[in-house]
């Protein structure tokens, strides 16, 4: 028999979660908030939120009132309980720790939602059609190729700007354009749309002062972003910050994500 | 020479269409309100808004403050004025009137921002990633065309209803599963998302029934549009009313399709 | 209970039609030549091959030996039967006959092999890559409709020559460039590879000669072909004929094609 | 100034990278055979066929009748030359050596070609239409990457075979069905198409046996190629090994792929 598994807080998309693995026939038992010690102690399994904690002290449960303390939490749980979460602090948790943050697969499977947030957003935020606009993707990893790939099918005409030449290769074998982003400022006035995927400082102030004044910049580069945010202000440029997305676009596709990362992390474990 | 072109009235739509047309090296001249007696008298063409006017008696001009008669504008109008513009009101003007509503070409110009109009609204409305999810779309016109072509595209699992067998067959031939509108009560409720094109009222009290209750049903048919409210709210079903988003969506494009239209009709004209 | 078909002449496509009807629960029986006279007196269905005949005298039979011919067998139907076939002569079969050339669903479902055919023979006899290149479609019906959605697809830049405004602006709605095929000497220089769909010489002297010399032009139009084959000769244009693609390139799929109409007329009729 | 490139033998495709080159503007001169001893002292810059030997002691040279020895070319070599090749016999040239086969962005671009020639090569080999009929593709590299987006956006239900959980995860993200490779056997009977890029016996007789009648196996994967063929051939499973696509299919693009690359090279090297 498949072990318990125990759910405890995480937002909207954990409960979520909790439903894809019921229906995978996982016995599951969620709690918006703590389970009590011994429910803990006993548990084979359990998931926790995405991320575990958003302050380093408390567990991640907006759904529930109570505080739950990490440190007392850790305490409840056996040395051999399989602990499944995202950014898992792994200094207060000493048993079996896999975080989904660092896994792939979790990664592409959140970049469809991420791909159609970013969508979502550059329909909404333009006056005109994205079908037929120009767009820059900046970087080629996960997140940027499924953008690319979606922006392309619609018909919008897809630049790649890449740094290492096999991206560039790829990028133009499935049928966009290419450039070296060594040579961004040169190119980048010529877009509508610009999407910084790459966690650096790309759109700094010598940047910005290339792209149109009509271009709208979306960044879905975790935090502190890839835009010059004050330069864009002074320069009057319309920049969306675009964190997050599955979970505020797709809540129930963002849950159903961890339900089955967590089921092939337990696959492959052999539970 | 080209003939100059007055611009008069109409909402944002209408000064992008001026911009379009004088980009185009038309002369043109754009009034929010209205233009002096002489220099409509004297104006070979004249372009008015989409449409003409909203109660049948005042110029549609939501961007002006003045009230302008359409009897009075009429009588400025020489007999040989060339008239464009959207459900004209053939009984009070009697110059050369050609109706941008009546015209193949518009309608198929606007499909593309209605299309993506109604993805933007799938996305907005739903919390699962659309590009995996089933959708039915009744009707395979002009717009069920261009809505099918882009959902099919992001991976989307169109399914079009119709009834005639020569449009089931195209939509199979564009890689779309295809159905029969007379039958729809039997297939309604596989969908997640339903896309109603026809100005009939298709979904009744017998085909909302059977909708799957967790369906969000978009209706882009005009006034009194394809769903049975009263019916839908009774069952607590999902409707989104999705008219005139061309306009909403994406004034910029819906203000060049009026523009390039109006060029259409000046070419045929030999203008 | 289903009434039986008799399936009587045709090529390989027959074969595969009675195979989809048989798995589609019909009673069938297939003869590569004639059934006997009893046999077809008593059949209340007939399906015969496309086209029924060649030569307008006997059956088109190519895998029997047997000469058939069509005045002997018009004699053994009963005038009750339902006749289908391609091209059925109607004055010399009397029952009640069902063409299925005349079918839109019939030409739609085709569209598809066709299609692929022509993408094939595109590949084949270019030295480069198709997806890449620059192609003309001259004709928006059926064939061309499904042939520019499955280039355009591969990643070709597709351009739709057309007469009629409404197809030209559904090709753009659907992400196609388009022209005015009453200017196409102007433009036809512009393209790798032309593909014609229409039954006229469009593809005359003048407009030869302003193709590219590097250019392939695929002809799919019946005969007479929409082609002057002694001018492309003098100047040594490539032409390929695309004629029948279906059963040429893919009898399997024509084959079933011919079942499911068939299918469909039967299901109209209510037997 | 830019160097001068010499040209030395090589297929067809070597002759459209010397005018590919031409056109970038770089000073080129081609010999089918082999230039003087002069020429290629002086020569700054040598391309080569690929691959540059055939039989490990002569230039493959097949336009040309000369038998060109690699020993004494290497000798008349001056070791400051830039030498371009594929598979340089690393042994015998001692000059600086930069070998196409080496290099993500020549397999890259070649990934374009090669997938067309697997399309074109499943429709030759089909009787049915490959736009709805099941592909398996193992392996998810370069060129499985372009095969599955090629195949998918035609319309065909593709499904990726591959072993990390990433490439599964990559493959679903843009739209495809995703398996393991471990669990091949289980699943390889559901496919009309089966393509193996992967240079593995992955296709072993137990694979093999499982496979579908009628189904056809494309071998994209260089000698000794994936498939068991003794095994093949007792089942009677149709195998069809798709070796050297680019320069049999389409030599033009080929061609132009050397010379892009050489002019990646070139512009590495600030030459």
């Amino acid at each position: 028999m498949r072990k318990k598994i125990i759910i405890m807080g995480g937002d909207l998309r954990l409960s979520y979660a909790a439903s894809y693995l019921a229906d995978k026939n996982y016995e599951t038992v969620y709690f918006r908030g703590s389970a009590d010690e011994n429910t803990i102690k006993r548990s084979g399994i359990l998931l926790l939120g995405v991320p575990v904690s958003s302050d380093g002290e408390t567990l991640n449960a907006p759904l529930s009132e109570d505080k739950i303390y990490l440190n007392g939490l850790a305490e409840s749980i056996d040395s051999d309980t399989i602990l499944i979460g995202g950014k898992i602090p792994e200094n207060i948790f000493k048993c079996r720790t896999y975080d989904l943050l660092k896994r792939d697969d979790f990664a592409y499977y959140n970049a469809v939602p991420t791909a159609e947030g970013v969508l979502e957003t550059a329909m909404r935020e333009t006056n005109y059609c994205i079908s037929q606009s120009k767009c820059l993707v900046i970087g080629y990893g996960r997140i940027g190729k499924v953008i690319c790939d979606m922006l392309g099918k619609l018909g919008t005409r897809v630049t790649v700007s890449a740094r290492k030449a096999s991206d560039m290769a790829l990028a133009e074998a499935l049928g966009h354009k290419a450039e070296n982003t060594l040579f961004l400022k040169n190119f980048v006035g010529d877009y509508d749309i610009i999407i910084n995927t790459v966690p650096q400082k790309i759109l700094n102030a010598e940047v910005l002062e290339r792209t149109s004044p009509d271009s709208l910049i979306i960044d879905t580069a975790s935090k502190p972003g890839g835009v010059d945010t004050d330069e864009a202000f002074r320069l009057s440029r319309k920049v969306v910050c675009a964190l997050s997305l599955p979970g505020k676009v797709a809540p129930k596709t963002a849950g159903e994500i961890i339900g089955r990362t967590t089921q092939n992390i337990l696959d492959e474990l052999g539970e």
